[in-house]
């Protein structure tokens, strides 16, 4: 059975998408734990993200890279930080969420963003990484 | 001045180090939230993880998942997490985590080993890291 994340990517689920390319998929988390708080997934479905192939993990790590810098271009934070945990959606995964201090990365903590604020901080990020195509 | 990491690079600060390639570094942390954490960073002295070139990126990438692929061999643990956070050290850096449930990453619940234990973990993952070169 397709993971939640292969039908967000097929779009039979809504999602706010920030980005895609030819293997890669990058959408705002549903539960941000800090506004702009995005999921970067692979499109072929495999649970660990370590037993993606070297060159796959390679291409995975490229494509989450450039997603933090356009989030860290229109998002007000100090950095990007990274999470991968995996044991609950099996389909690999990477949190990218803006943190200004190291306590803003709390999964226990999660915002409630509108509708209206997670439609415009996707489409702030979308077109920042649309400006970067082709670099 | 050097980062603490380069130092530990250079060899002037003791570490359990894990494994080593021309351009990058690991070594167990010395406060891990989990028996096995460790750390990940290039020997190129850079702040914030985004800023490094998209190869050398994608080089640090690879080598830390290698890493990561050897910690799971020789650590009973579902998976290996990823976290970089970069807010204290000004040296980019890489924690990976092995873990069995979600808690598990919890940087406010550091772990107390012997040098013994350290040694011996610090070991079973270089060993290990050997046998994989050339592949």
């Amino acid at each position: 059975m397709a993971s939640i994340f292969s039908k967000i990517i097929a779009g039979e689920i809504p999602c706010y998408k920030v980005a895609e390319d030819e293997n890669f998929f990058a959408f705002l988390d549903i539960n941000p734990v800090m506004p702009g708080h995005t999921l970067v997934v692979p499109k072929h479905e495999v649970d660990y993200i370590f037993d993606l192939e070297e060159d796959e993990y390679a291409g995975l790590a490229k494509f989450a890279r450039r997603v933090a810098r356009c989030m860290k271009q229109v998002i007000d934070c100090k950095k990007v930080a990274v999470v991968v945990l995996g044991l609950e959606v099996p389909h690999a995964h990477i949190h990218l969420i803006p943190i200004t201090k190291e306590g803003d990365v709390n999964f226990g903590q999660k915002k409630t963003l509108s509708a209206d604020e997670m439609t415009a901080i996707a489409k702030k990020i979308a077109d920042e990484y649309d400006l970067t195509k082709g670099e």
